[in-house]
């Protein structure tokens, strides 16, 4: 029944009645005028609304206060188009492209016609966005066609790209005054919410992120709900400045990125030295193991991940190619390969567990905001493998990637903890297996006594998995390592093998990973480390500088010469800076060993050789120094 | 000047005068019987067409002859055409989807409704296409428009999609009484000539070689212009049978197909080990030369391979994908990667020469009948390396790759020979740089007494290179290495490094790769051997048969232990097979050594070890096995 008044249910299923058209800040008012002061948005039948927003049905309405995230990323949103508004109205020649937020980041990419700015210009955009903040202008949020908004921003070619790609039939356009902007998340109205932000930096970049567009540039800053809170975070990146993996991925000369090809890693020979050596010490564990390494395409028919179910819970994550006019795609998981590989031959139950693995190179999708350094990527390399086993191999199986695990997180110092997640409500398959696989992977962890905790509901529709979490030096916890037991994949491929009684059977696939990414990884242990990597990671394990260039470079090299001999590697500084650089630089380059070679080092056959972080350095032997170094190495 | 006769001009530039209309048949007659009984078909201004080809203009001719290239496979394509006519017209419900030439093959496709052929049907079309020959009947030929074309064939779907996806505007129909076929290679009029062939085979494909279509069947056969070349094919191929790498492959459980990913291999455990040695055997002599190895992503942005000109000379043959609604490149290449490697950091002359590797995983693209186990594949592992140097360094640098080269390929005992290629007419560049180039690629080989070839105007369009072929244990020969020199792609990447005075200066690239192909390579290593790997290359290098499995397999595990822990490769053949069986199957898996544990062997603490290929045992005790074993594996 309706008669110019509108119901209002609330979250606590209040209802009240209120003129139509009447907004959600006089709503929030009518609650309570504190209430009214700790409101941000508002959800409006599920839709996330601005308090400026009128009502004009029945709704059921939830208020965002400012401590939730969404308010948090609403903030971080309006910031980015008062940025915009700012630099039109203070600048010549300069069309905003773009505004938005990543992580606690807000950023406005604009193109400039007449000059770049610069970081003098960020602070005069500081000072005039807090006199804004503080004169607290109406922003007017109207939602109109299509076609209305591409008339109300006729002259701003950017906004109307985005307006015409945008899905809806209707988009909003938010307003100060003249300034007019596409807006796509919804905005605060009260502006003194605003004020715990920091604008951090200018930058280069290309419209849409392709090299072959017109370069932008684009302010970035942070902001929070609270001063604590942007604080906490200044204080954060502080402390993180100088063990973030992509700082020293740089000083290391680890890896890079191009815009060629952005979350795709290139790595520097240091870098690849580090990722060979993680996959070397894994394939020495998985040789001790009886793993089978194998090695499969990079992309496949269509068909197969039609088969295999990836296309239907991935699909949106691949990338595709054409070969021979059928659609192709760049693997994201290297299971399918991995069952072509068990069905081109047959199996007896004598030949179980067939441990595969494949240190496969996968493509996943990833959006170009969230990409980070190497923790989030859009190729990696995965430690996978596929275990075929008989139902009574399930449980010593699964204690042996436990201890598999076990090694390896031991090495290099990782404490973790198991997670173990259960039947979820879309789970395939009979339920008596899953009572089954879930009773083994129970009895696994409890009678090894390892402590666990249950993530009820929390499994892969395909079977119960367990989870393996690392807790670096900096207290962090990253999900690295997992166990999956898969009773689905065997099914789809049609995969037996022959029993006792001549039978054919089923076998059941353990999925399992323990880096994950050895590129996640490599970040994580980066930062673990802070960038001082146990010899036998350490891309360069002894950098060996001459007193003097002309007169020591002989027995430099002989030295050199013996070490790499012993598959030692070796670096030599025989640059013209003096002395006290070189070992500075060695240091900034966290070399493990820096020997020193002078008159008296030549004349007696010895080294003298500094250890990464001691003041002093200490006289060897050669052979006594190598010995040393590969005792050190092994341990 | 046309007066109801036409001009042929013939490939002797006399000139004939023959009324239009006259056949290509009748103007090889009309100089000579003889002559006419060697033509096959006639190239016509260029175009090849059949004998039965009437010419209604002025003409060049030039009468290919049964001994050339084309002929034979214009005898294999009527072949094709054939073999299509005696199924249609000897079986019920089939229907020709396809027919054509590969290599030294022959194939005709179709589909079967009501049963699928057999061996025994091979006979029976042997005999219909033996009759037919020798009744000869005319095979009538005709151009037509792809509209008449639809008419001729409307009643065959396969023929009907065949003619849609054509390019030119008209088509070629050929016919017998009512049959009717597609035809797109000119045919060979006299049948007599087409006596010299073998029908081989029966398989199973797909329509359009894609594993979503309908199944059809392939009969396939091949075909020589003599007697005298089919029978030395035959022979060939019956020596060739068990060194083929296809078939050694199979038997040691290396690498398998799929037509999920035809071209692609996928590699087994056994092989991957292989392709493992073989980068580790080569990782290890660049360690000791300072080379670089790197990891550069497998997609990047078609604008990259547009900037280094792969776009221009490879866009056919790579496959494309999309990020972000932008094309990019599955590289076919490593260059582009490894130069913005380069250009990432700056360089001094004191840095060069820097020796950039990469095992780098290339796709491109190869048309499926040209696919050819692991000879001819669409993705495959390079040894590729890039090396920077200043001019003064070209000559050093190119002795010191070719001394690596030859330390590869002595260990495999190839001998191989060296050729030179100089600027061809097509070069970019200056012609001093040119001149400098090729003298210093001569000045290298002669005065390291390297005995080459020179193939003139045979360099690439960047720069002179060097291509090393290697013979191989048939007393084949195969390109596999190559050193190129490239002035264009610094330029185009605008690298440089600061010289001496502290100016700009450019590099100058050494592309080099020593296998090549490391998939190709295998492959010519598995027939090189005949499957009898070396010990360092062989996926299992020690099988242990305990004499009973329930006494002995204490004894047989702990020995096995003791090998993996020295890092032996071992398999246990505990199955339920009799010895003699065991025995002979180590053989055919090519296993080095086969090591029998008995109740002497447990008492004595020994190893009763036979080699492989030698008929008597040799007793051990274990320790000195393993020395010996050890000792092998490195010399």
């Amino acid at each position: 029944m309706f008669n110019g008044n509108v119901k209002v249910q609330l979250s606590n299923n209040n209802v009240l009645e209120v003129p139509q058209n009447t907004t959600l800040l006089h709503v929030a008012k009518n609650i309570g005028s504190s209430f009214s002061k700790k409101a941000a948005l508002g959800d409006v039948n599920g839709e996330l609304k601005e308090l400026s927003y009128s009502l004009n049905e029945d709704s059921k309405v939830n208020f965002i206060t400012f401590e939730e995230p969404e308010a948090e990323a609403s903030i971080r949103y309006t910031l980015s188009f008062l940025v915009g508004y700012v630099i039109h109205n203070n600048f010549e020649g300069i069309e905003i492209a773009d505004i938005g937020v990543s992580n606690e980041s807000f950023y406005c990419d604009f193109q400039t016609t007449i000059k770049n700015l610069n970081k003098d210009d960020i602070k005069r955009i500081n000072k005039s966005l807090n006199k804004l903040i503080e004169s607290n202008p109406t922003i007017k949020v109207s939602e109109v066609s299509s076609e209305k908004a591409q008339q109300l921003v006729a002259d701003q070619k950017y906004m109307r790209y985005h307006i015409e790609n945008n899905e809806n039939d209707k988009v909003k356009i938010a307003e100060i005054g003249d300034y007019k902007s596409l807006i796509s998340y919804p905005i605060i109205s009260n502006l003194s919410k605003l004020k715990n932000y920091k604008l951090k930096n200018i930058s280069s970049t290309n419209w849409l992120r392709d090299v072959n567009n017109e370069a932008l540039q684009r302010i970035s800053g942070i902001a929070f709900a609270t001063e604590t809170a942007l604080a906490a975070h200044e204080k954060f990146l502080e402390q993180y400045h100088n063990i973030n993996h992509r700082k020293i991925g740089k000083e290391l000369e680890l890896f890079t990125f191009s815009d060629y090809a952005p979350g795709m890693p290139f790595y520097k020979h240091n870098g690849q030295i580090i990722r060979l050596e993680l996959q070397n010490f894994l394939r020495k564990l998985q040789f001790a193991e009886d793993y089978q390494e194998v090695y499969t395409p990079f992309i496949m028919n269509e068909a197969l991940w039609k088969n295999s179910g990836h296309w239907d819970h991935y699909k949106d994550n691949m990338y595709f190619t054409e070969v021979d006019d059928v659609r192709y795609s760049l693997k994201p998981m290297n299971c399918p390969g991995h069952m072509l590989i068990y069905k081109n031959e047959h199996h007896s139950y004598r030949d179980l567990p067939i441990r595969m693995a494949e240190f496969g190179q996968v493509h996943r999708h990833e959006l170009s905001g969230s990409l980070n350094g190497l923790f989030r990527v859009r190729t990696f390399n995965q430690d996978d493998a596929h275990i075929y086993v008989t139902k009574n191999q399930i449980e010593p199986e699964i204690l042996n990637v436990l201890n598999l695990i076990d090694k390896v997180y031991t090495i290099f110092g990782f404490e973790y903890s198991i997670e173990l997640s259960t039947r979820p409500d879309d789970y395939m398959g009979e339920i008596s297996l899953w009572n089954f696989a879930e009773s083994s992977l129970k009895n696994v962890l409890h009678y090894n006594n390892l402590q666990y905790t249950v993530n009820e509901k929390d499994g892969a529709f395909y079977g119960p998995k367990i989870d393996i979490h690392i807790k670096d030096a900096l207290g962090r916890s990253h999900q690295c390592g997992t166990i999956q037991l898969d009773f689905q994949m065997p099914e789809k491929f049609d995969l037996h093998y022959i029993n006792e009684n001549n039978e054919k059977e089923r076998p059941v696939v353990i999925h399992r990973a323990i880096y994950g990414s050895i590129d996640r990884f490599l970040g994580i242990l980066l930062e673990h480390y802070a960038g001082n990597l146990p010899l036998w990671l350490a891309p360069i394990q002894v950098n060996i500088i001459p007193v003097n260039n002309q007169v020591h470079l002989d027995y430099v090299t002989q030295i050199k010469q013996n070490l790499k001999s012993k598959g030692i590697r070796v670096a030599v500084d025989s640059s013209n800076e003096k002395m006290g650089y070189k070992i500075r630089n060695a240091q900034i380059k966290k070399i493990p060993y820096t020997i020193v070679i002078g008159d008296n080092e030549v004349s007696n056959h010895t080294l003298s050789v500094r250890k990464h972080g001691n003041k002093s350095a200490q006289t060897f032997e050669a052979d006594a120094f190598i010995e040393k170094i590969l005792t050190e190495k092994i341990s």
